[in-house]
């Protein structure tokens, strides 16, 4: 087990600043080490939980002087290696800052410090009428949220988190605290900085207050279920629908593994067939639109099996079924791992793309699930792997490897919205090349000169 | 008269690349050293016309060995000051550069070179049943739309340049040439560099190519005028329709000096009054629900003298007089020029912060019409002066920093659309502080650190 590494004089100053909030027990550095990713645990030496910005400050100023690695960590729910401590260092956790600073119900906007989920600050919004609709499936922290540049469900209609905040607040590697705009829905004043740390995943600062936009919650609300006798059926109404500009809020494809996961999982009871799971939000008639056209579209596709739900409750218990496949799935070979992908196509290659996978996959004999916000065009593929056994773990990265190369021969991202972690450097080289990365790490140097902010994330130096 | 002051070397060297479409003629020069702005003409020393990518990274190797500045230059039609060659140096008229690279209907994107004009773009469209929205009333080149992060009358429903730019092609000071995402919908691939160049004035490389969204023609499409007894109920009814969710496609508002000068320009024929301008983008259905609320919303603010249009005719009319407002404007004072203010709010505050600066105008004794893109809290007051009297120069600045002032304390922007330029470089400071502009300069240095990229723009190093 790794010894924690950290001066004698950084650690009694941050003891003496956080008391029992700083702490080098190794459980918690071993609970900060880990994550979903395949990467093996790479421990924090120490572990601290700020309450306030100027903590935050302080904080960062000492892990400068020292040169000490800062890893700011949220939910602990990505899946690319973005919080594992390569170099060791201090873990930053901000859950702790999980207050709602402000909700301007006029201007549909609140504040909130980094460590309030997404359905906290739901929750905290009951009440007025509005919602935070971006949605990643697990109930991440805000602050991660900016930092991956999360997405989710509902994005097709409501965008994703470079859509949706609107103003930072940051403390950058000398210990400035910087604000990256203000409350009006645009502006065109200065560099976009607030575009420049959602996504950044934490290696430019920290952020320590984000201001998001809230949406109205639609008068109706309306989810169904589909069936389709083949894949391709399934995605082509999808490239259809999305081509006619139907405003739906949801649109899922779920293969007949990942239903058959499901059906184990959460007894849903449905034909081991290619599913869509729709939700459609809008006025009463506005709904009905949508909805005739929908319908229209996906039976000329062959779709049977139609089931409607309009109460919140059987609405909820959809959802939380399609939340829980990733859990649902790893219940298909006990006791394994996941490898997900996350590639995101042009909407014209989705089914091309989808389709090629799943033959590599059979050729490959991977237990895969294949799930995706196909609206958008993006999937995951969640591989079940032995994650003790270094073929299974190679097999499953070339399968990644070979559907990356073929998302990007088709225009697309090698990720959608998980980002790109430890485990993404090499095809980011692939998708934009070197010189866009060295406008990257150009941009890294000069706001982290001593590259104390996560380091060894999204590239090497 | 400025004498041009470029080495020999770098006048032979682009002369023998581009023969006559390189120039050092006082006449070209005097035409690319002035613009919309109150500033004096500053001339480039040259003008150059590129045709390609290859030619535009040659062009800046030279400058940057020979460190002459380089001023990247579209239509022309800015108002802050952008394009003025405040250092000499080079100006590269992008706007031969006008080739539509490639038009992708089923995934509803276009590449185009950054000459193309938003109305070029469109008029190739036009068989394909999409559009490209964003429209800022010129007929503005799409580099420089991007450059200046751009918006308009539709923003409230189709966002701005921030939200339709997918992918640039970016020389970088270096030579190197930069691609900065790919086409699909989404990607959390490492740094958001498409919205690092969108909005940067040309300070950070030269746009050549840029992938833009395009959206469905919708379906049925009607406008809409109407008169307000005064301005509060014109602005409230704005708020309440934004704050409703009421998906309007434009939602202008003109005030009674305005629509005088657009009776005198356009012989439109309306009643002295604030007047806001609708126009209404949606299903048959759809359409009727959102006009039903709009004006059930209006008549409660007392709306009258609504005149509908749905004919594609009469809308060009109407949005063709509402563009020529700034031109119509400059007759009301025949000889003076204007001063263009561009604050936005959060919609909650537009009311106050409209009526405030009426108050102020009304005090200074100012000639100056008001017109907005209301739904997103953003509008301009035109004010008219004697471009020869510095005392009215110095009075329209002082409102003009007043409304910034009153914006900024109701957590608005200094700027909406217009961008920084030369003009609003003190009151970026006041917006974000000094800290948050000394990220953007040490990005800006870490870009270019020879400083040949548009300089002096945005802020000074």
């Amino acid at each position: 087990m790794q010894q924690s590494q950290l001066p004698a004089d950084f650690t009694a100053r941050l003891g003496e600043m956080l008391g029992e909030r700083f702490s080098t027990s190794i459980s918690l550095r071993k609970h900060h080490g880990r994550d979903e990713s395949i990467f093996a645990p790479t421990l924090p030496d120490a572990v601290a939980f700020p309450h306030e910005t100027a903590e935050v400050v302080e904080i960062v100023q000492l892990c400068s002087a020292f040169n000490v690695p800062l890893i700011p960590y949220g939910a602990g729910s990505s899946l690319e290696g973005h919080t594992l401590a390569v170099n060791g260092g201090l873990t930053l956790n901000l859950m702790q800052m999980d207050g709602v600073v402000g909700i301007n119900a006029e201007d549909q906007t609140a504040s909130v410090q980094p460590g309030v989920t997404r359905e906290a600050l739901n929750a905290v919004l009951r009440d007025t009428g509005l919602f935070f609709p971006v949605d990643p499936g697990a109930d991440a922290s805000i602050g991660g949220m900016c930092s991956t540049r999360a997405s989710g469900t509902n994005a097709v209609r409501y965008g994703t988190m470079r859509e949706n905040v609107v103003n930072l607040k940051v403390v950058m590697a000398n210990g400035d605290v910087v604000h990256t705009g203000r409350r009006a829905r645009k502006s065109a004043a200065g560099y976009d900085l607030t575009r420049l740390f959602v996504g950044a995943e934490g290696t430019l600062g920290v952020i320590v207050e984000a201001t998001v936009r809230l949406h109205p919650l639609p008068e109706s609300t309306t989810a169904a279920v589909c069936a389709f006798p083949d894949i391709n059926a399934a995605v082509q109404s999808v490239v259809q629908i999305i081509q006619l500009g139907v405003p739906i809020a949801r649109c899922e494809f779920i293969d007949p593994v990942a239903i058959q996961a499901l059906n184990l999982y959460s007894k849903t009871g449905l034909s081991e067939q290619p599913h869509l799971f729709f939700e459609f939000h809008g006025s009463e008639s506005g709904l009905k639109e949508q909805i005739a056209l929908v319908q229209e579209i996906t039976q000329d596709f062959g779709a049977a099996h139609f089931v409607w739900s309009s109460s919140p409750e059987e609405r909820s218990r959809l959802w939380a079924a399609r939340h829980n496949v990733y859990f649902a799935a790893l219940q298909l070979r006990p006791g394994a791992r996941s490898i997900v992908t996350d590639v995101c196509v042009p909407i014209s290659r989705l089914a091309d793309c989808v389709n090629e996978t799943l033959d590599d996959l059979r050729q490959f004999g991977m237990v895969a699930p294949v799930v995706g916000h196909v609206g958008d065009g993006n999937f995951h593929v969640q591989m079940l792997i032995d994650g003790d056994d270094t073929t299974e773990i190679h097999r499953a990265e070339e399968v990644n490897a070979r559907l990356v190369a073929r998302a990007l021969a088709m225009d697309g991202t090698c990720t959608g919205e998980h980002g790109i972690g430890l485990h993404k450097q090499g095809f980011l080289i692939d998708e934009l090349g070197e010189a866009s990365v060295n406008v990257m790490r150009q941009l890294k140097k000069s706001l982290d000169p001593r590259n104390i902010m996560n380091p060894g994330k999204i590239f090497s130096l």
